[in-house]
């Protein structure tokens, strides 16, 4: 039995120890083949059984049909910033942004660099909320509009799929991009009022190393044609992610997440646990009688990343280390909001929240 | 005792057996922290420690000194096609290319989307051999001239730097950029005769979902502001490929293959290996009273990519059956050559080689 810690990392985060001992079993001799997956050629059927099984999984669990493609990509989320400007804008269209954390900021700059590219709405410079159903309209004439579903560092969250007035796949609608790297299948999604969804997957969707966007057939058609094949999406989705070598290790290591998560019941029950587990944490800040303090305003809470002050800064660090010392690790806040942040992504168990509560707890007898 | 095939795909390839051992030991608890690497923050003790030594690993192999730093980016090498340009090339400049086969055709057609690419020299359309020293010479105005070392498809390679006239790093000289994604850390390379070096890693360096880049500090000065950050080598330079989360897992195994060489004996060590194992094929060929013919003219022959063609087609697709029920794997050629080909990079061992020599004589005195 291995020695594991209660890992609240915010990415690269927990994977599930069935996935993990998996792939430790296979590692040598991959499903009898003689080699390690690690080794396997990327136009070989071991491989293909594994990638095709792992687009077929990643449909399967957001309910997407014929019109819907799954694409593997290089270079994290940070690289659809940049590729979706590249792919969406056209010549003398112009995007529009909300912008609600440290992501959504830097998907804006980076589009910026690459075509017309608007803030439509910000939350800063605190991002304490997002914007409730209705205060965001969109332009009808925008190429699209990009909003970040959950915020990782600031810990806010939308609750569903935010109202942005015409959007949706449609003639005359505007292509609605959510960046999900952070709730990606955490609960279910109304996919079909999206036209792009992508997410790194090193949160809750596998390791670091590859993003996996799921792109409709009507945002597949406004493509622009003069994009490097390399980063097209078209070109992508025409060749299932297999025009070149794909980053193969960490998208079997998705696949086998997602068939781990459609076995235990799929996203209605990844939801069911990760409210309970959110519930639980925010029920600890709130009943601290003002010991803890969330960042987050109440109606905008991330049921992902749960941040929290405590009464100094002082008080924070000792916090921060005492924690790591009981097995509890990842704690300390993003440098730009402070205080700490638990992240309880789909692999977290239970367990390691009820750990944290009674750290939280005994901490807050100490010091309170 | 993992059942263990012969393995000559041409990437994703072949590990060393030592280097997958380590990682099957390690996978769940990494050296005592309590979780999986695939599972450890980017930005923790850690991982930055496998992160930093993989990098320094990689300049000790090559010896590179303060000048040149080594970045560790997406998309595979197919991505450094687009990047190579988009960064090098000057408004109102241009760049050469030497095409020897696909793969530089690629990198060629992907430049012209973003800049001023030309041809400047091409061995095509069969590519069975690379140009001799002093047959091309490039324009001095080039702002680069790019090459690709090995060429995967066709068998061949480059004995050693190509002298295309005015390339270096100082002044009045043109940067020489090199495609090395097939024979990578096969041999000792000139490396101060270059301007960057790029490889895909599933070759010679660990497995698919990873570039790797080095770099010269001149090279860096030149590059351009307007790249949008993640394609940027001046940005990841200075972040040192930390600007957001990197593909960990696939670096961290880049890191055991290069400490796995630097401790067998380095460049030197590999080329004596790799020698060897070449010769004995290429004998195997030659001495086969013509039933195997090479596609590479014998000055241009390849150490990495050994490519042959038997009498008829039907005795290509018999030997192709045969050698995989032999296990003897990923010995069929690449569609545009046709064919055998065997890959046998660093991680082949010589009995493997061996083997297949052996099958080889078997096969022509069963069919010759």
């Amino acid at each position: 039995m291995s020695h594991r810690v209660h890992n609240f990392n915010p990415g690269p985060a927990a994977l599930p120890l069935p996935v993990l001992e998996q792939v430790q079993r296979e590692l040598i001799d991959f499903q009898g083949t003689g080699m390690s997956i690690l080794e396997a050629s990327h136009r070989g059927k071991a491989y293909e059984a594994v990638h095709f099984q792992a687009i077929a999984d990643l449909k399967a669990l957001v309910g997407a049909g014929e019109e819907w493609k799954v694409l593997f990509m290089g270079g994290g989320a940070s690289a659809q910033f940049a590729l979706a400007p590249m792919n969406l804008i056209p010549q003398g269209g112009f995007a529009q942004y909300v912008t609600t954390g440290s992501w959504s900021e830097a998907a804006l700059k980076e589009a910026k660099k690459l075509g017309d590219a608007r803030e439509l709405y910000t939350s800063g410079p605190d991002h304490k909320h997002v914007p409730k159903s209705g205060q965001v309209a969109v332009d009808p004439k925008a190429a699209y509009v990009h909003y970040t579903s959950n915020n990782t560092i600031y810990g806010t969250e939308y609750d569903g799929t935010p109202e942005f007035g015409h959007t949706g796949n449609g003639p005359g609608h505007v292509p609605l991009i959510a960046d999900m790297s952070s709730d990606i299948l955490s609960r279910p999604i109304e996919l079909d009022r999206h036209a792009v969804i992508y997410a790194g997957a090193q949160k809750n969707l596998g390791p670091s190393g590859v993003a996996v966007v799921w792109i409709h057939q009507s945002a597949l058609e406004r493509c622009r044609g003069d994009v490097p094949q390399i980063w097209s999406y078209r070109k992508f989705a025409e060749k299932d992610s297999l025009l070149n070598t794909p980053p193969c290790f960490p998208i079997y290591i998705v696949g086998l997440v997602a068939r781990y998560l459609l076995e235990a019941g799929g996203l209605t029950w990844a939801k069911k646990r990760n409210d309970e587990k959110a519930r639980i944490l925010y029920n600890a800040i709130d009943d601290s009688a003002g010991f803890y303090r969330g960042h987050a305003e109440p109606g905008s809470r991330s049921q992902m990343n749960v941040t929290f002050r405590l009464p100094t800064p002082e008080l924070e660090d000792l916090f921060a280390k005492q924690s790591t010392a009981a097995g509890l690790i990842g704690l300390k806040g993003h440098r730009s909001v402070g205080g700490m942040r638990a992240s309880i992504y789909n692999a977290v168990p239970l367990e390691s929240v009820q750990a944290l509560v009674g750290f939280m707890q005994q901490f807050r007898g100490e010091h309170g």
